[in-house]
C-alpha cells in the first residue's frame, strides 16, 4: 500500500516526472496466459495523448509504450508487467518562471510544504503526464475484464459539461463521443463547446468540466460491504485524478432531495431470483458497496487548470508576494483529457475487485 | 488491507452484526503513552446513539464501550486497542419480514448476490450500527491529534440540508449544532426541519440529507501526491459510510462552472514563505492531494433510508415478486446520525496521515 | 498490514494482554457458507491450553472461545469473524517483581526501549497467551482448507528434540504425538524427556526444543515466486512465534554441505506432466517459493523460556543492577506448547495462499 | 502488498526477467532531500555482479544502473525512485534445452504448475538476476540509514562455510571479506575454498554455502512485538532470496540445547537505564521482535544451484522422463553472490522499520 500504488490484487505502481527521462508503471497480479501486446495498450494512450486538437496542450509526445517484462511469446506470465514511456518533448525552459513561484491552485506549494523540495520542471510528479500510466494500466485491466468476464462488459466515459454548458441528456449518443475532440455524447453541444473553449483559450484562461463514466454488464457481487466498498474505491480512484474535486455515484447529490420511495429502485424478478431486474437506477449499480448487475454510473467534477496566462496573486519560494501567470502549453480544459483517465481507473478497480471476489467467493 | 479495515498506520478493523452478541473494533498503530480511557470515547458515542430524539430510530442501546486491551494504567501502550459494545436491545422479530424479501434500495439483495447468505436480523453487518465503532475509533484518533498536534485542530460537522431545505449559510453558527437534534448550524432552519421530518415520519417515509465536515488548523503537508491523496482518502472514507452517494471537497461540483482565475486561491505570504495565507478556499484545504494549512472542507450526500413503511415493488429470496414495506424502528433521516460518523472518519484519516507523514518526512 | 495482523486475504488481527479482561482476534476474508461453530475451534485450543500436565505452566484457563460475529445459523457469512476468550486466572501479584526489573532474555526491556511503557502483568502483550488466538485462527483456516481443498490435506506437528535429546527419526510414528504430553513422535523418547524435564523443573530452569511441522497433500501452485514466497512466509510465521530463533524448510541448514546433484530431487512423471512424482524431498515441498505437491516440511528452534528461578544479572527500570529470578508459573519447555501454535500458523498461511492463488490463477 | 513488492513504508517493487530487455525496481517512500546518485548504488551492484572471478557465472553484464525518477538536482524528492538496468548479454540459445525440460531442484516446474506458462530463457523471473534490484534498493536503504541514523550503523556479510568447510571463527577479520572472491572473513580458508570450488566446477557440479550478516549499532526499539517482528521480517527477507532454505537469528538452532540461564544475555546498566549493556548476544540483538541495540546477527543456508552439468532424472513438459543436465554459465556456489544480496535485504528491512518506528513512536 505504498503511496504510489493502487489496487490490491491487480496492483499498479506508477513512477516518473513530467520532464525526467521516462515515466512508467509496474502492474502486479495480472492473471497468466492472457494475450497481451503493446497493441492492446497503445490505442488507449493515443486517446489520451495531448496535441491532438487545439483544445488540449500542444505538447507533442508520441507516448509510445514499451512492455519490458511479464509477457512472453505474446502472453502474460503472471509476473509483473513493466511499462515504460520515454519523455521526448521536454521544453524545460518554458517552465523557468514557476521554478521560483507558486501557481495558485496548483500543487507546487503543497509539495514544498510537505517535502521541502520539488521537481518544478513541467510540474514534476504532479503533472497530468502521470495519468498516461493510469491509462496504460487501464488497458491491461480491460484485457483481464474481457478475457475473464467477457466482451459485454463495457466501460465508457463522456464529458457532460464544460463550464455551465451541459449536454442535453435526451440526445445522449455514445457513438458521438468518438467523433468530436470533447468526448461529447450530444452532437448539438459540440459547436457550442468549441466556441466557448476558443474564447477561454484566447483570454489565456481555463474552465472546469463534468465527466461521467458508465460500466455496463458488470457482474453482481463485486465489492465488499464495509471498507472495500466498490463505490468508496471508485470515489477514491476518481478523486485521485488530477484536478478532481467531487465524485458521485448514481443519483449522487440528487439523493438529498428524495424520499425513500423515490430513491429505492423497484426490483422485478423476471422469473429469476439471482438475476434481478431493477426498474430504475438511482443506486448507480451499487448497493451496500456491492455491484448489483445494473450499470455502474459515476461522475466527477474537474477543476479548471491552474496553469493560466491570467495573473493571480501568489508568493515565491522566498516568501515575496508576486503575480503569477504561467506561460507554456496548457489545456484550456483538462476535463477533456480526464475522460480516458477516468475510464481507466474504473477498469482497474473492476479488474481488482473481480480478482478479490474470486478469491473469497470462488 | 482486509476488507473490514481502514487506515494504514492508524488502522481500524471493525466487526459485528446488528443483532449479534456485540460489535467491536481493533485499533492498531496508536502511539504509546497517550492518556486514554472510556471517558474519551463514550461522549462521542452518545452523540451518535439512537433513541435520543423522535427524529432518530427508537432502538435504545446504552452503547457502553469497553476497552479490552492496549491501555495500561490509563495510558496507551502501543499495542492494539480492542473496543467492544454489547448489543442489548435486539428485537429480532421486528425484522421477520425482511428475512425473506429484499428491501429495494437496501444492501439485502447485494449480500445474497455476493455471498449467497446474509444475517438478515436488523440488517446484519450492513446495519448502521457498525458505524458506532467508527465513532469510537474516531474518538481515539482525536486523542492522537490533540496530543501530537494540539487542541487547535478542530473537526466538526453539520447537517446543511434535509430534503430540499438548505441552511442559510449566512447564518452559520457552529455553536448551534449542539443545541438541536439535527446538528443544524442555522437556528432558523431547525423548526422547519422538525416539521418536515414529522410529516415524513407520519407518511412512513424517509428523506435525504447533506452533511458538511470542516477540519481546521490541520498542519500543512499531510497527504500524498498521487494515490494516497488526502482528498482521495477522504472521498473513500465518506463514500464508505452507509447511504452516502456523493462527496465533494472545497468548491466541489461548483468547479465545473469556474474559470481558472476564479478557482485559484490567491496566496499572500504575510512575511512567511512556509506559512502562506490564502485569500479564498475553493481548494478546500488540499492541493495536489496534500494539506495546505487551510480548513479542510468536505461534504457528502446521504440518501433516504430504504427501510420505510411505504410499499415498493421487490422480490423475495425465491424469486417471487412482492411489495415490501419495512416495519420496525427506523430513522426518517439517517443523514442526522451520519454527522458524527463523518467527523470520526475525518479524524481517523488525519491521524493516519499524520503518522504517515511523520514516517517519511520526520 | 498493521503490526498486529497477519495474512493477506485470510487475515487475522489479534489483540489482548495476558492479564487484561480478555484476548481475541478478528478473522477477515473467510469465504462464506462454510459450517463453523465453537466446536471447530475449541479442540485445538484445548490442545494448546496450559495446565494439562506438569510439564507446562500451571496457570489454569478454561480458554473457552466465543464467536461474536461472522457466523449465522451455523455458517460463515463472509463478514469478519470475531473470537474472544476471557481471561479468568490472573494472579497478577505473582509478577510484582518483574514490574520493576527486566528478565534477561525476555521482551520486557525491549518494550520499554521502544514504547517507554509496558503492561508488565504476566508479560502483557508479549505473553505466550497471545498464541491462543493464533491457534483459534488456525482452526478456522483448517475449516477452509478442509472444505475448499479436502480432508486429505493434513497439517501436523511434532517435537523432535528437547535439549540435546533428539527423537530417533527411524521410529517416527505420528499417532504417538497425541499419546504423550510432548507431541513426541518416538515412543522411546517420552520417558527420557520426562526425566529431563523433571530435573530442569527442579532446578527452576528451562530448556530449548525443536519443532517440526509437515503439511501433506497441499496442492501444487500455492505461493509466489519472488516476495510472497511460500517458504518466506512460513519463515516469517514461525520466526514470529514467541521464542523461536531459527527456521528451516526441507533439508534446511543441511543444504550447505550438499552438492547440486545430491540436493536436487529427481522427478518422475508416472505418466502425468501435471502431477510429477519426486524421488526425494530435500526441497521440503517448495521450489522457487511455490508448492510442488510434495509434503511441506518446516522446522523451528524454540529457545528456553527466560522466566526462570535461576538468578541472572540484570537491571531495573531506574538503571540499577540487580539479579532477576522469576517466580510464578512457567513452562520449563515452551517448545511443547509451541507445537499446536506452529501447526496453526502453517494452516493460516496455506489458507491465505489458497485464496491468493485462486484470485490470480482461478 | 503485491507479490513483487516488499517493505511497508520503504517499499520496493521489482520487475523483469533474466533475458527480457531490462530489469528494474520502483522504490517508494524514500524520505526527501537525501543526496542520491547512481554513484551511491553502482558500487554495491559491482560487488554482486557476475563474471568477476572464475568462481561465479561468466555471464558478463555491465549492470549499469540508471535512476529514472525521484531524484532532482542530486536529491531525493519523496516521489518514487525508478531504477533500471538493461540486459545486454543474453545468450538465449544456451538455454534451449531447459525450454522443454525441468531442472530438478529448480523453480522451472513450479512456475508451470502454478501459471501454466513460464519464460524459460535464463530462468526468466526466477533467475538470480532479479537480486540485482534488491542490491540496488539496498543501496538506497543504506543512504537512508546513514543520513537518518548515522554512519556508525554498519551492515556487513560474510561467507562462513562452503560445503562442509567452515571458517575458523577465532580468525574472523571483517577486513578480509573484501580481499578474496568469497567474502571469506578467515584468510586461512580462502585457499582451501578455492581448491574445493575448482574441483566442484570441474565435475560440473555445485555446492551449498552458509552466509552470515551482522548489523551493528542499530538503534534499540526497531521492530514490533507480534507480527511485524524484526526477526520475523528478517527471516522472510532472507528465506526469500533464491536458494535459501534456512535462517537463524543469534544463537539460532543452538538454542535447542541451552538452558534458560545459558541462553539469557545478562544485562548491565553502566549507569544508564536506557542504554543497557548485554554481556552476551545469544538473542542476536532482538528480543520480543524488537531491536535492543546489540548487533543483529543473522545467518542463512544457500543450497547448491540446480543448474549443473551432472545429469539428474527429470521430466519434460509433455510428461516424458528424461535426464537433465544444464549447459550454460552458472555459479558453482551461488552462496558467494548471495552475500551482498543478504546485506541489501537487511538494509531494506532496517530502513523500513526505522520509518515505521518513527511513525508510531516519534
Amino acid at each position: 500500500m505504498s503511496e504510489n500504488s493502487f489496487g490490491r490484487l491487480f496492483r499498479v505502481t506508477t513512477w516518473g516526472e513530467s520532464h525526467g527521462p521516462a515515466i512508467g508503471c509496474v502492474i502486479d497480479g495480472c492473471p497468466p496466459r492472457l494475450k497481451l501486446s503493446e497493441n492492446d495498450i497503445q490505442p488507449w494512450l493515443d486517446k489520451r495523448r495531448p496535441g491532438q486538437s487545439k483544445y488540449t496542450t500542444q505538447r507533442r509526445e508520441p507516448d509510445q509504450v514499451k512492455i519490458l517484462s511479464g509477457v512472453f511469446e505474446g502472453q502474460t506470465t503472471g509476473t509483473p508487467i513493466s511499462l515504460l514511456i520515454e519523455n521526448t518533448d521536454q521544453r524545460s525552459k518554458d517552465y523557468g518562471d514557476i521554478a521560483q513561484s507558486y501557481r495558485p491552485g496548483h500543487a507546487d506549494i503543497a509539495y514544498d510544504l510537505k517535502y521541502g523540495i520539488r521537481d518544478y520542471r513541467g510540474g514534476g510528479r504532479s503533472s497530468a503526464r502521470e495519468t498516461a500510466m493510469r491509462v496504460a494500466a487501464g488497458a491491461v485491466a480491460r484485457v483481464i475484464l474481457r478475457e475473464l468476464i467477457g466482451p459485454q462488459l463495457i466501460i465508457r466515459g463522456a464529458l457532460t459539461a464544460i463550464g455551465s454548458q451541459h449536454v442535453d441528456r435526451e440526445l445522449w449518443d455514445w457513438s458521438q463521443t468518438h467523433k468530436n475532440p470533447f468526448w461529447c455524447p450530444d452532437v448539438t453541444s459540440v459547436e457550442r463547446w468549441a466556441q466557448q473553449l476558443d474564447a477561454i483559450r484566447k483570454e489565456g484562461s481555463s474552465i472546469g468540466a463534468l465527466v461521467e463514466v458508465v460500466a455496463e454488464n458488470v457482474p453482481a457481487g463485486l465489492g465488499a460491504p464495509i471498507y472495500g466498498k466498490l463505490d468508496a474505491e471508485i470515489a477514491s480512484a476518481l478523486m485521485g485524478i488530477n484536478g478532481v474535486k467531487a465524485v458521485e455515484i448514481g443519483e449522487g447529490f440528487g439523493v438529498v432531495a428524495l424520499k425513500g420511495q423515490e430513491n429505492a429502485d423497484p426490483i422485478r424478478s423476471e422469473g429469476s431470483a439471482t438475476h434481478p431486474k431493477f426498474l430504475s437506477n438511482h443506486a448507480g449499480g451499487i448497493l451496500g458497496g456491492i455491484s448489483t448487475g445494473q450499470p455502474i454510473v459515476s461522475r466527477m467534477a474537474v477543476k479548471p487548470t491552474s496553469s493560466i496566462l491570467v495573473p493571480v496573486p501568489s508568493i515565491n519560494a522566498v516568501g515575496q508576494e508576486v503575480d503569477v501567470m504561467t506561460k507554456g502549453r496548457h489545456d484550456p480544459c483538462i476535463g477533456i483529457r480526464a475522460v480516458p483517465v477516468a475510464e481507466a481507473m474504473i477498469a482497474c478497480i473492476l479488474a481488482d475487485h473481480f480478482l478479490r471476489n474470486r478469491a473469497q467467493c470462488g
